[in-house]
This record gives structure tokens, C-alpha cells and sequence, in this order.
């Protein structure tokens, strides 16, 4: 892992450029250092597209004491295309234009590659984060596309809890995957999303292991996601995400570690 | 009204017990003074027996600078039962020990009638606590059967945000009300509710007029509502019960009363 750039976006937040294998990614530091970590996840349209959504999510985790790191998605952006994925991509739009229903086929096309790549590329860019010394303790996994977020949490012990967006076509082999996820989860779902087929998504939360899983549906399209949401993603990453665990000596007495039942606010 | 008891809870609440039109009652009022109201809703199991739940709802609601007040339900506690409604909760109680499925006849029998009763007595209440120095405000109803929050919704217009627990039956009717319902809802489903329609409670969500709308399902059973969603709640009521008015001159000032951003704890 090399880095970079680094600016300071404010007196409370560092953010690096850096790249890990000829893959570029970003890490946000919180003035809290050392904290624990939140892998973004995003749409595959390129980090420089998504880096505006990103940075405001960034600083919505510093402000719970959380580092956040993402990474450029195989195929996106700088990175090389592979065949399989424009033939899936051309496929995709041509259905959509056509009003058609979008195949299993395609889907797969489309998304099960993706995983199979940026999974284990996830999982080095964990190995090179967390030897870092601003980075410590249980892992987050946020956003993006939803059937990464599932497979990492199902392969990757360091996610400790995920919070995904019900918002893309999943393959139905990730049903099965998501039996098999058991970190705490908090899945956000748009209610009149355009793209998205609403009963999937509610079987997809019904499918998840995990015993405690949260669905927030809010109203609104892809894109309307009230702000409101994004604080309560953070919330559930401060529950879920302490550290150090709760058991060892020191716990609670950094500003950013509060229990449950002190959280919202003024009381 | 008058008043029947009175004891501080803490240095920070304040609860009177008090009757009106010979209907049992209790009002919750936070150091914070004037403060806007939500009205607790409750099963119909007595106020007595609901307590412990309804002072923890009013503790935490008090925390986020609201009052509350909740009145005993027609048939309840020590209010006089009347025969149509005996025979229906006879009706359902002998349709779940069978198994078979609750009928419409027997859902309309069982909660038409309590919310014809239940609707205007809340109404009554608000005149008599709106008129106290302690309360102001936009007004918030929260939980309880739901078919009480619909039609209070949809009739009542001092009602500012709504706060419902899709727990309970909801005859067919009250469908067709829930699409004239306009306010922001905060609607909350366990997944896993054991006597509650899953497929039900997320078309009456759908039903719903309002534009802003958030589903928040939680896995487990009726009675496994976790703490975090409480503070959910108390959020969404602080976010859309705002007064005076944020136009208002002195908007802001007042303890209780936050800017969406600036809520959420350290930031």
C-alpha cells in the first residue's frame, strides 16, 4: 500500500489517496485515531463519479469515530474492462430501453464476476488497513453493491457488521449466501425505487441468518435516501462496532465508545 | 380534567395521574416545559398492566424534550366492558386455539367499534391538555392499535407526525383510511411477530398517503422490539414535531429543539 495525497478536509478529518496492487482507494481518518474501520462499497461508476456521495459518507462516520476506507471497483474507472461485463452491461441497457424484464442471465452476467474479483480484493486491502496504525478492532462493511456486501460478510471474519443497500440486481445465488451471513445487519431499502424489484428485496431481508437484522424502508426513488437514513447507518455501526470490546479495561472512556442506552442525544 | 396524583419520576419528569369525562389518564411533562405532546397509544390491557412499558416510552420521550399523555381505552381496565366487544375477543380467542384463520367479521367486530370510541375521547383529551401551560405544540401520536393511529391520522388535524407499531389486526377498512393519511409516519413491524400478518402489515405500509414514510422491521417476536428503536422513534418525533416552527424568531434556542444535521450526538 502506497500512499498518494493527503489533504485534512477539516481540523477532525485526514484523507489519503493511496493505491494497493494498482488499485487506487481512499482511507478517512477520524481525529480519533486509532479507530475502527468501515469499507465503503459503491456503485461500479468510478471513484472519481461516486466521490462526492463518498466523502459526505466519510464524514458522517468520522463524526462517530469511525475510519472508512473504499476502493475503485474492478472495471471501473481507470481500471480495465473485461469483455464478459460490457457484453452484460449492453445486455442490461438494452433491456431496460426495451422495457423487458431484465433475466437471470444477465444478472449474473452482470454481477457475479464483480464479486468474484473485488472480494479478495477487499479482503488484501483489509490485510494492508488494519496494519495501519490509525486502524484498529471489528471491521463495517456499507453500501454499494449489495451481493459484495454479502459475500464478504459470509467469507470474511473481520465484518463485524454490514449495513447494505437493497438497491441492485441480485443473482439468485446470493440468496443462498445470504443464509449464511450471521454479523448483525442493517439493510436500508428505497420504497418506489425505479430499478429495484421491492418483494426481492424483502425476501433477500428475510433470507439474511443474521439474528439481528434491521430493515429501513424509507419512501422515495434510488436516489432519495433522507438524510435521517445515513445517520441512523451510523448509529447502528456504533452499536455494533465497538471497540475495544466492551469486556476489556478502558472501555467507555474514549469519546467516541458510548453504550446504547447514552446514545441520542441529550438525556 | 383533574388531576388525581402527582410525583417526579426524576428531577427531569414529571407525572400526574388525572380523569376526565370520568376516563382514566396519565400526563408525563419534562423539566423542559412547554413542550409538544405525543399521545401514547397502547393494546387494550389496561392501563395498570401496561404501565411499566408506557413510563419507559414517557422516560425516553421526556430525554428527547417531549410530554406525553395516555388515556385508559374504552372496555378496559376498569371502564366498563360492552357485550359486542366480549364476543369478539371470545370469537378471536377460540379462532387461535383452533388455529384457523381470524376472520373479517371477527377483526371488524374487535377493533371498529374500540376506534369509534377511542378517536374522540383522544380528541377530548387533547382539547383539555392543550389547554395546559405545560403543553404547546404540534402534536404526535405513537403506537398502540394501529387502527386508533390510523383514523386519529386521518380526522384529527392538531395530529403533526405519527408514529405506528404494525402489530395488531387492521380490518379491511381501515385501507382505505390509511391512503387518506398525510402526515410523516414511522412505521415499525416485527419480522418475526407471531400472531401478526407479515404480507398485511407491509400493504397497509403501502397504503399509506403519506409522502414521507420509513419502515423500520426488526427481527424478532411481538414482544422483542429492541432499545434502539425507541430511540428511532424518539428521533423521527424530534425531526418532524419541531416548535415553534423553526421560522419562527427564537427557533433554535430552546433545548429540545435541532437542526436534522445537527442531531445524532458528537459532530
Amino acid at each position: 500500500m502506497r500512499f498518494t495525497s493527503e489533504q485534512h478536509l477539516d481540523d477532525r478529518v485526514l484523507e489519503r489517496g493511496f493505491t494497493l496492487g494498482g488499485i487506487p482507494g481512499i482511507l478517512w481518518t477520524p481525529a480519533s485515531a486509532p479507530a475502527p474501520l468501515i469499507l465503503l462499497g459503491h456503485p461500479p461508476l468510478g471513484l472519481r463519479t461516486m466521490y462526492p456521495r463518498l466523502v459526505a459518507r466519510a464524514r458522517q462516520c468520522a463524526a462517530e469515530g469511525f475510519a472508512t476506507a473504499t476502493l475503485e471497483l474492478p472495471g471501473s474507472g481507470e481500471r480495465p474492462r473485461w469483455p464478459a461485463a460490457e457484453q452484460a452491461r449492453a445486455d442490461l441497457r438494452r433491456a431496460v430501453e426495451a422495457g423487458s424484464p431484465v433475466g437471470d442471465e444477465i444478472v449474473d452476467a452482470l454481477v457475479l464476476p464483480l464479486v468474484d474479483r473485488a472480494v479478495p480484493e477487499a479482503q488484501a486491502a483489509l490485510d494492508a488497513l488494519l496494519a495501519l496504525p490509525d486502524i484498529g478492532g471489528p471491521v463495517g462493511y456499507s453500501g454499494g453493491v449489495i451481493s459484495i456486501g454479502i459475500r464478504l460478510a459470509v467469507v470474511e471474519p473481520r465484518i463485524g457488521a454490514a449495513g447494505l443497500f437493497a438497491g441492485s440486481f441480485v443473482p439468485r445465488s446470493m440468496f443462498e449466501e445470504a443464509r449464511r451471513v450471521t454479523v448483525p445487519l442493517h439493510v436500508l431499502l428505497q420504497w418506489d425505487d425505479e430499478g429495484n424489484d421491492r418483494q426481492a428485496a424483502l425476501d433477500l431481508f428475510d433470507a439474511f441468518g443474521s439474528r439481528e437484522k434491521t430493515l429501513l424502508a424509507n419512501t422515495g426513488g434510488h436516489a432519495g435516501v433522507p438524510q435521517s437514513a445515513g445517520e441512523d447507518a451510523a448509529r447502528f455501526f456504533a452499536r455494533h462496532l465497538r471497540w475495544p470490546p466492551p469486556s476489556r479495561p478502558g472501555a467507555g472512556s474514549r469519546g467516541w465508545i458510548t453504550t446504547p442506552g447514552a446514545r441520542g442525544g441529550r438525556r
